[in-house]
Formats: structure tokens, sequence, C-alpha cells
């Protein structure tokens, strides 16, 4: 999917909402483990009642190789549902892969070729030849992880050099030279919120994948007042306040409410900035 | 395996060979293909060849994720092979994972109670909580991605802070006030065989997994010149030199041939330093 598509989407659909798939087993509601595949089960209820309110969709794979052979068959499952049922959806594998070469270009193939996936979340620490076998492909994404959600993101992301500048800020300018902003996205946590106008300053016109919304308690207005740009710019994540909203039959149902009301609030900040 | 065993083995053996498991199906003998599972009839075969020159497998994961959930399949049979046939022999998932805590979490559950390995390659850049969830397993290791064999580890891993300290060092240094060296390792590259002895400034008594000697181009002598310690302290890791020795039907005994001389080239520089 292109930039152009992606950012028709957002605005037919007012949403720049990404639901994660991080599918765990002991947390999907009972009545599903007497299915043959309770994941898949779960992922479908899940994409069709949010798919209305959504632009993207992102597994994480951690939770579908932790079971091994059965979690990688639910993984394929999902992927193609989504990709037959629900074609305008962006699916990106939160993989956050990176190696020598011949191996990123192995996964490469497999997550663009054989998985189909619209884009995939990068590592940089290993540099150039571990990203770039990634590009390339028609239609598909790098997700760099610049400045994570996480706590520990301060540990190394925010190290400066003898010029003031973050290694955050070295791994989106260098790997700006990569790529450009219509085959590159930066991961940037919404946990982050007032890094957001020196994110800005930085890749003015980079899509960025902004997790940390909801549980992990980043501010949805904040990421926007800063990070949004002409044609949106911006795909918030939330995964556990939307696919665990309720742990009971009514789950897929709750699911599609919290979706609902995610996106009226987006739509909202949409339209007063005139993007919807 | 805790680093006694560890070092037992390497005295026995004589060798600090890793054998990497980095089987590609475009490569494997011809013959092979008609069989049920070509990827794990060609690792059956390589580490009956080559287990008696190494002390550790290390599949990377790329290589089988690849292949979806047949790839998976080769690898949990392949695992449970060299557990069960060769119990002496150190486990590495060369998965390079990396993730916000209760990611990391699933990662390490998988890895080391599902898939049953003595250790797992663990990116740094998401800093403390992504690898942490490693951590507290008895006999389980981090080996985490220091200074890597390829030309991108220049780009990010070289900066220098105000003080000139270089990031693998803060990397180096911070995450060994998060475990000491009878649980973490760190990956560093053949390819960086001057760097050795600023290497071993930085972390003494630290296991390093060398990757790089052969189809890389890194020296064997270099590394163990400024590498080693009183007890070893290296792992190197061989992949595509030996189970790719011949494409042909002799692709085991030249699997077998090759870990044999290198072993012998390991065994001559233990006994000059009185390590075995």
């Amino acid at each position: 999917m292109d930039r152009r598509q992606l950012t028709e989407n957002i605005r037919r659909k007012g949403s720049m909402l990404c639901v994660g798939l991080d599918t765990d087993i002991k947390k999907i509601p009972q009545h599903l483990l007497r299915t043959e595949n309770p994941i898949f089960e779960f992922n479908r209820a899940i994409v069709d009642a949010t798919a209305p309110y959504c632009v993207a969709y992102k597994p994480n794979l951690a939770f579908y190789e932790s079971l091994g052979v059965e979690g990688w068959n639910a993984l394929e499952l999902t992927l193609r549902y989504i990709r037959e049922k629900y074609p305008d959806q962006f699916i990106i594998a939160d993989a956050k892969r990176g190696d020598i070469g011949n191996t990123s270009e192995l996964y490469a193939r497999s997550f663009f070729e054989h998985l189909d996936v619209d884009a995939i979340t990068v590592a940089p620490y290993m540099g150039r030849d571990s990203v770039t076998p990634f590009l390339g492909y028609k239609g598909k994404w790098v997700i760099l992880l610049a400045l994570t959600s996480n706590k520990g993101s301060a540990d190394f992301q925010l190290i400066r050099d003898a010029d003031g500048m973050p290694l955050f800020e070295h791994v989106m300018r260098t790997s700006s030279e990569w790529a450009g902003p219509d085959e590159m996205m930066y991961v940037v946590g919404a946990t982050q919120g007032s890094m957001f106008s020196e994110i800005r300053r930085i890749a003015p016109q980079s899509f960025l994948l902004v997790p940390g919304v909801g549980a992990q308690g980043g501010s949805l207005e904040e990421v926007c007042r800063y990070g949004l740009t002409d044609d949106c710019g911006l795909i918030v994540n939330s995964s556990r306040g939307i696919i665990y909203a309720s742990q009971g039959e009514d789950f897929a149902e709750a699911a599609g409410a919290a979706a609902s009301e995610l996106r009226d609030q987006m739509a909202e900040i949409l339209r007063q900035r005139g993007i919807c």
C-alpha cells in the first residue's frame, strides 16, 4: 500500500487507529479454547468488530512465536483473513528484526512475499546493511525503531554525541539517507509526547507509528498536537485497551466499542485540523 | 548450561567452535529435497558429522521463519534432536530479539521453556526492560549484540558520546549492571579483530560470541590473541564455511572435515595458551 492509499483510508474513515493483535492464549475468553484454533478465532472476531474503525492491524510476532508451530499457523491464517476480507487495511508485522544482510534478506522475503504484510518493524542497531534489504519492495514499508515507548528507551536512545545529538536522532537522520518518507516510517512512543515537536523537526514528513496510547499511558491529544502532518502522518496503535476490553463472551463487541470510541476522538482531531 | 560446564566442554574437546545452522532450502543438496523434511534431514546430518568438533550450535531463526510453519517445525525437530542426542552442546537461538517488557517475557518463555535453548541473542536498542525479562532463568544466557561483524556496525555502534565513549561500550557497561558474566555474553564480530583488546578492557571476564570467521573474513588468530580469557571466554561461530563446505552428496562428510580442521587450529591455540 502506498502513502496515497494509506492517507485516503485515513481520511475516509476519520481514523489513524492501528489495532495491535497481541493475542495471548492466556487472556482470551474461555469459551474460545474449545475451538480448533482459538487464537485465530479470537483474531477473526476482533478484526470483524474493529475493521470499520481502524486503518491498520499490527500483530506482534512474539505472541505467535511463543506458541511454536501452532502460533505461526494462527498468524498466517489471521494475515490471510485480513488481506482477503479487508484489503484496505495496512498490515504491520511487529517483528523488530534486524540482522546481517543475507539474513535480513530472508526476513524481507518471508514478511513481504510469503506473509504479504505491508510493513515490518526493524531494529536499527546493526546499521545500514541490516535495514536496506527490506527496502525496494513496491508498496512495502520499513518502520524503524527510533524512540520507543518503554522506560528502557532512555538507556541508549537518548545518549548524546559530542555535538549533543541523541542516538535516536542519528538513527532518523542517517536512515533518511537510505529511504525517503514514502518507504520508511519510524516508531515513536506516545509516552514520549513532549518529544514529538523535536521529532517533527527531524522528520517533518515521515509517517510515525505510535504505540503507547492507553495501557502504557500516552496521550492521543499530545501526540496529535505536535505529531500531525498535512496528510496525518500518524498511525496510532492500541492493543490491550481494545482487544481485552472485555474478557467475556462479549469480547468482540467490547473491542468494537473501544475502537469506535478511539476513532471518534481521532475523527474529531482530524476534522479540527482540516485533514478529514 | 552454566559457565563451568561450558568451559569443561571447551577444554575436553579442544574447541570453542559453534556451528551456525543457517540452513537455506536453496542451498542444500538436491537429493535431500525428495525427503519429507529436507531442512531437518540436512541439519541432522550436519550435526552428526560436526558434533565431535564443536561445543555449540546456533540456528539463525531467520532461515526457519522464512519458511513459515514448515520451517518452524524443522527448527523444533532440530533443537530436540541436538538436545537428546548431544546434551553437552550449548544451543544458541540466534534471534536478535528485543521488545517491550511483556513481549520480551513471551520471547523468553518461548525460547527458554518451549524450545529449551541455552542462550538467545538479544538486540539492546530498547534498553533495560527489553533485556531483563530474559534473565533469571537458571543455566540460561542472554547474548547481547555489542559490536557486530557487518559493515553497518559502524553506523551507530561506534557513535561516541561527549566523553568519547562509543555506543557499543555504553551497551556493555550499562548491561553489566543488569547481569554478570555468568548469565550474559556479548556478540563481537571477528571482523573487529583490532577491537578485541579494547573489548577485554571493558569486559575482562565475559564470554564473547564471535561470528564472522571464514565467509565474512575475520581471523581466528587475531580474535584469540586479544580475546581469550583464562577459561577461554570465546565461542567462535562458523556457518557457511562448514555447512556448505560441499553441496554434493558428501555434504555432511565435508562439513565434518571443515569443522575438524577449524577445531585443530583452535586446539593448537588453546594448548599454546595453556587452556587445554
